[in-house]
């Protein structure tokens, strides 16, 4: 019987010797490895922080202290020790637990996660919290060098060091964020690491905090240590500004190192910061040979590291990749701006053909918009290529600094809608709803891949702020043409008609019930085939591609709400404020009386699972929408007649 | 006739000699005060920043090379200086010139600003475009120590390090925000400023570079000059950490020693800040004495510095500061938090009292919110109070940390609605659409001083997310209960029934038109009005304080709408996806065919000017509301005559 499965609650962990530790470590980076291998997941970042969390539960204990991890990826091990190990494999499946700590799951999640650069704010939010309420609890947020530089971090650390409470951060410094890590505070932190002085102090450090048992000494030589090195990189001085107590850098994967500096940091009575350095996917030779593959990844082969790829057509990061390198080749104004997702968002390719026009600002989505409104306002033509999820920390600078001065920013919007694994932190259901607020912004959704590209090149041309949201995952396969076809703005599509033939055909009005559907996007394709599904029913739907979420087509509304039955809107984002939103708005306005069905998602936070159980669950496949479309019909004709034998 | 008489461009201001730039200096900072004085406006920032300003002019070409002006409220002499002195006295008037920089107004406004820490984000996107576009414009971007702490600063600053171009930081450091600065980056900079050490290197420093001509060694003295203090408290490690070559502090109303300085770093290949040192008020003895007074000002008399009160009633401000004293005395969970706006907000009195229940985190939005998020989760009842426009940094701490989790976080949103002389920067207008896209928020609006005490009150006992939004200004005069009344939750409530007799007499229904008049907030008290209007017309309205924007009251919309000719939703906010977008979603989703008026703001930003003037042109006072429902009923009749007409 192994460690793990004889372990019931953290607290044995404190009886454990370092041998024990050590072994233990094997054990949960084998289940966190095999498991991943099959359900995909955040390998990297969690195989980087075994020994760390077992160091930290070894010292704390967390039924009464509180941890907090930023992001979340990295907390597989704490996950496993607080009570979820024989539930692992559920991992990031439907109704399964969550890839993320949640506050719902367990108590020993003490905020929930998923958005970089929280743990620092919610840490001194709950210390406090403990603090008011006179209790004992230490607090401890764990935070990686990538999520670092998100600009709340900073706030909080600036706010922390004043109220000079003991808070303890501990600084996850692996060189990455999910890519290399960039930005000046990465250089300075690996200036600290490699500067030969530093080390030289380091490893007197190092052997000092061998000479144990623990004393008063020990954190004076720290101090000693640190000023005793007369360099420009004196380690840890931006941190010493900011009024914390600096240690470190430790390494991360040695536990006993760990113990002894968080044995002493948990005594304090100030904010220390713990420089711990470690590596992203320890243990497992493929994911510290490839990080940045390994930092999210899908199934993949345990033995040989290759990825299970599934032969499906390319996605819509893929096109888009490919659409901004030709656009950039046309266009010398263009430039690509990420928050470091230069592969997730399709921008690599990019990067590497023109160098001096590509911007990877690191975790800083507030800098990454305002930085491309001056570029707008200079001149240039920037792109910004984030998550839809991820645009939400930029509210106001789209509003504020992009739309109010209509500057020509083009927003790409991957993963708009529902995210799959990842969930409720990630799902990109609210871009609709929040930009359609803002004045002077467009709204597009490509129904495929070749209209993105259109689309694309058509808000080259436009000098107007234009956001063009695509969902995750492949596209249709449909051709895409290399010279795109002009794009009239502002203008929906009749995609199909209500006979089912298509527009070059000859129209013959069927007898049955005609009705019309917008679809948005991603929901095109299920509303052409929820159409073929009503068609049996005699009911005929012609399918309109929206394509234009803000400036709504008044035209082709008024026209379809004259002559149909029933106005469905599908779209895969949330109703409160999306597109069928837009709708009901413009029919108020027009007083114009047509019976509407918005499909889409309810007001509701939506969890984690495959994207097509999602879809389903939000009722959103061609199933479900024709469903749905005959069940308002019904009920719609069950009231006509009741309203009518009362008379 | 005077130097700014005469002055035709800033170009002219490179020949000025030192002594006319100070004579210039006198005379625009008469100017300002004279203005300010009358209109109201941003004395002690702008009153502070003359010489630099001049000093900046004197070496830079700005119609080549670009400014960017943090916030902007500093920015007078700028305005002044460009082609704008004969139109300054209309500051901040009704289609006068704006009190913030903005890119419609002048060339010269390279980037327009209103909200916290945008300038380096802005100027390095400004910067960008030059290089790429093959020109030679230097950039500047000017920044106080108070935007400095809001963390979009501090990611720009990161970036910038990295990318080694030639942007040029000033730190305009006053010690203040608006109001005195926090955090430990402030303490760091008094350190900075305070250390007995520094201040010899500093006197070195300045006796050095009255040595003038330019030369080499100016700059290499002022390294040598910071690397000669053997001290943790070397000025501008920080910033070096981050990548940037930092001199300072220099005086900042020295002319002479800003000229040298921006000159040398005019040439640098790098990046650099430099911390210049000015008073805030600078030269009108109120001003330097109370600079948090005078920071944004109302009217006042020049000579004595009293400002011009109105005899108006309390104001929103002060009846919440009032009640969150109260309330804080009843129940202990209760702790307060501002981002830099003790006053602002009404907490000075609450920071006096319960001082560690007081949180001014600095200009912070998101880590203000993630902050309470984690205090929430602790167990504690944060009260986040916050202008309407500045809760648009922090839309995805809201959604991902407060909502998400279903924490009880309580927002109370000052100055929602149209502000007034602020103008389009600072309009609250976005908030119930923006906040109404987000799972389990509530959505409250008083329609009185008295209704924003109950529901403070009642907020604090519903263990959800709440949202109270009221307006700037003056309440309406009501006597406010000391024990608030219960709140029905979720209740919207008729305040006048459409015969005009209040609901305690009988009701005699009269004959004429029958409509309904949803109000938000600060539109009841006018939408009330409106209904005695149209009562001479017999067109009959219940007026309904709507209370709660989220959740909607399903009952009485249903029941309002079965009886009546027409339904009218008035709000001082956005019609995208406003409260009156919320009940189109209502109505279409339930099938309701009911006849729909909207007002609200349209879906475009909104000027300056007295706040009664942008009601009047946004169709928001008791007249124009009025007007509009009779035009629409006649609309409605006539069209109901041309359909008749014509069979």
């Amino acid at each position: 019987m192994g460690l793990l499965e004889r372990l019931t609650s953290p607290a044995e962990l404190h009886r454990l010797s370092l041998t024990e530790l050590k072994n233990l470590a094997g054990e949960i980076r084998e289940l966190i490895l095999t498991t991943v291998a099959k359900n995909g997941g955040h390998l990297a970042p969690s195989l980087g922080t075994v020994e760390l969390t077992l160091a930290l539960y070894s010292v704390f204990d967390f039924s009464i202290d509180k941890i907090v991890w930023d992001v979340g990826h990295q907390a597989y091990t704490h996950k496993i020790l607080t009570g979820r190990k024989d539930i692992f494999h559920t991992l990031r499946t439907f109704k399964g637990i969550s890839g993320f700590p949640r506050r719902s799951e367990s108590n020993f999640d003490s905020f929930g996660v998923g958005h970089a650069s929280t743990s620092i704010s919610a840490a001194l939010g709950l210390l406090a919290a403990e603090e008011l309420q006179n209790k004992f609890g230490r607090v401890v947020a764990v935070i990686g060098d990538g999520a670092l530089t998100g600009g709340e971090s900073f706030e909080a650390l600036n706010h922390a060091g004043q109220l000079k409470k003991n808070l303890i951060v501990v600084l996850n410094d692996n060189e990455m964020s999910i890519a290399k890590n960039v930005g000046a505070l990465s250089e300075y932190l690996s200036e600290v690491r490699l500067n030969p002085q530093y080390r030289k102090a380091k490893k007197d450090f190092e052997d000092f905090v061998k000479g144990l048992p623990l004393s008063e000494t020990i954190l004076n030589a720290a101090h000693s240590v640190r000023y005793g090195v007369k360099s420009a990189i004196v380690p840890g001085t931006i941190f010493e500004a900011l009024g914390f107590t600096y240690i470190g850098p430790i390494d991360g994967h040695n536990i006993r190192a760990m113990q002894d500096i968080f044995s002493r940091a948990r005594e304090l009575d100030e904010p220390v910061l713990i420089h711990v350095h470690t590596t992203k996917g320890k243990g497992y030779a493929p994911a510290e040979k490839s990080p940045e593959k390994f930092h999210g990844v899908g199934k993949f082969d345990k033995e040989t590291g290759e990825v299970i790829k599934k032969n499906s057509p390319p996605t819509y990061t893929e096109i888009f990749s490919q659409a901004i390198l030709d656009l950039a080749e046309k266009n010398k104004k263009i430039v690509a701006i990420t928050a470091a997702m230069p592969s997730g968002t399709g921008l690599k390719e990019f990067s590497k053909k023109f160098p001096e026009r590509f911007f990877d600002v690191g975790i800083a989505e507030e800098h990454a918009v305002t930085l491309a409104a001056g570029m707008a306002a200079g001149g240039l033509r920037p792109i910004v290529a984030i998550y839809s999820t991820f645009l939400q920390r930029a509210y106001d600078q789209i509003l504020h600094d992009v739309c109010l001065q209509n500057l020509p920013v083009i927003f790409c919007l991957d993963r708009a809608g529902l995210v799959g694994e990842d969930g409720a932190t990630h799902h990109g259901i609210f871009d609709i709803a929040f930009l359609r607020t803002i004045p002077n912004i467009n709204i597009l959704a490509p129904k495929d891949e070749n209209e993105l590209r259109q689309m694309l090149f058509a808000a080259a041309e436009i000098k107007k702020p234009v956001a063009i949201r695509y969902p995750r995952g492949a596209g249709l396969n449909i051709a895409v043409d290399e010279e795109p076809k002009n794009l009239s703005w502002g203008k929906s599509e009749v995609v199909l008609k209500s006979d089912g033939v298509s527009l070059s055909k000859k129209f013959i009005k069927p007898e049955g019930t005609n009705i019309s559907i917008f679809a948005v996007g991603s929901m095109v394709q299920n509303s052409v085939e929820a159409a073929n599904f009503l068609r049996e029913k005699k009911i005929f739907a012609n399918v309109i591609n929206a394509k234009f979420i803000k400036p709504l087509d008044r035209e082709i509304l008024i026209k379809e709400s004259r002559s149909k039955k029933l106005l469905v809107t599908v779209e895969e984002g949330t109703l409160s404020g999306g597109y069928g939103s837009a709708i009901a708005e413009f029919f108020a306005d027009e007083n114009i009386s047509v019976l509407m069905l918005r499909l889409g998602i309810k007001d509701e936070f939506i969890e984690h699972g495959a994207r097509s159980e999602l879809l389903e669950m939000c009722g959103l496949t061609a199933k479900k929408i024709a469903d749905k479309i005959v069940a308002t019909l019904e009920f719609e004709d069950d009231v006509k007649i009741y309203k009518k034998s009362r008379g």
